[in-house]
């Protein structure tokens, strides 16, 4: 587990930002930054003396804003998302298996679909983002936003359970002050997924019966557009 | 920069947490690990299979107390902390100079005085822990508890500023959002340290007129027990 991300949290929406890089001088990767800390991820880039090279989303969020249309005008960065998302303003779309290159290190793209039907997850070294398919000890829902909790069984069981059970599992969220897991662990343990049958697990997930998301009616067609304010 | 921390957040106390590792299956070391959150703490250490070597304080805390001693009694592991700090139910009073080893790693032990009499920085690979000392663009303050500006700028200007450029900087506070900075950006742009004189910052530390830290009198002789309740 030796190269870890440097992760980032905002207390509005408990979402985890990630910055991916070697060397202070060096590349770096931002997944998932957040619309109002534009400036706070900037400083660490400055701080570090790092150059942003891509701003990677694990896809169209319904519970904040994306930073990546701003951040790529800020820093020449260039914004890959799933192709699957509905975001053709980015100049990247991923698809499963694609690499992603920065300062010599790469990003696979594994496609992971269930939260929403375009997410993906992303492995770095020791390393997977798993966005909102697999929480610590939870998992995101698949009630909204062409999210399906049969996709997602497939991309958390088939899929994420695959990598290394070493491997540290990093989440798009937490809400209990959790930062990190391993594949290992949540194959095992975790609450909704380690030890349910697909049918079970369905079931589950039609039953949560939880609110709609407060922002998802400006949150997803905002971040269909990286962000950035939509022309009149 | 390979090697990084996990790094842990007190939402109440602003205080960072860090876990030290870098195997699953390996002996990990934590600094300043909070009262509220040993459970959070070790579920982390559950599920990176870590073994916990030794838990650090950089000081005796003034605004949070310590889960050092309930961590000891539950894992086994040894409260290392620094020899000025009036904290004797420790198991090694750490010295200027020392080295802790842990799972083929060695930590470096700074005596940076100026928040605390006794306040220590931790080294480790590329990476510097500064308490209270030095904080992102900021420091410590320096008007209770043994404090001293004067002590704070040496320790600052003279050991921590000789560390390399490219090494990263991990605070014990922030209240910000920010979470990690170099020595190299401190140097050139910390706002209380990076160009004034000692006189300057002499006058600029006696001149904050802070108010009192609300935990500070059940805090201190809390931390200088290690968290643990006194016996009658």
């Amino acid at each position: 587990m030796n190269l870890k991300p440097i992760q980032l949290f905002d207390t509005e929406s408990s979402t985890f930002t990630y910055i991916l890089a070697t060397q202070a001088g060096g590349e770096a990767v931002l997944i998932d930054p957040v619309d109002e800390h534009w400036e706070r991820d900037l400083e660490h880039l400055r701080r570090l003396d790092l150059k942003l090279a891509y701003v990677l989303e694990t896809h169209a969020h319904a519970d904040h804003v994306t930073s990546a249309g701003k951040l790529r005008e800020l820093t020449g960065a260039k914004a890959a998302v799933p192709s699957g998302c509905g975001i053709p303003p980015a100049d990247v779309q991923l698809n499963d298996g694609d690499v992603i290159r920065f300062g010599g290190e790469e990003i696979l793209v594994l496609h992971t679909p269930g939260h929403t039907a375009g997410s993906m997850s992303y492995v770095w070294r020791n390393n997977v983002f798993t966005g909102d398919t697999l929480l610590i000890n939870a998992c995101g829902r698949t009630d909204f936003q062409s999210g399906s909790a049969d996709a997602l069984f497939d991309s958390v069981t088939k899929k994420l359970f695959s990598l290394p059970d070493d491997m540290l599992m990093w989440p798009g969220h937490d809400y209990k002050g959790q930062v990190v897991s391993t594949i290992g662990w949540e194959k095992q343990h975790n609450a909704r997924l380690a030890t349910r049958s697909r049918e079970e697990f369905v079931q589950l997930m039609a039953e949560l019966d939880l609110p709609k998301p407060k922002r998802i009616d400006v949150a997803v067609p905002a971040n269909q557009n990286l962000g950035l304010p939509h022309s009149v």
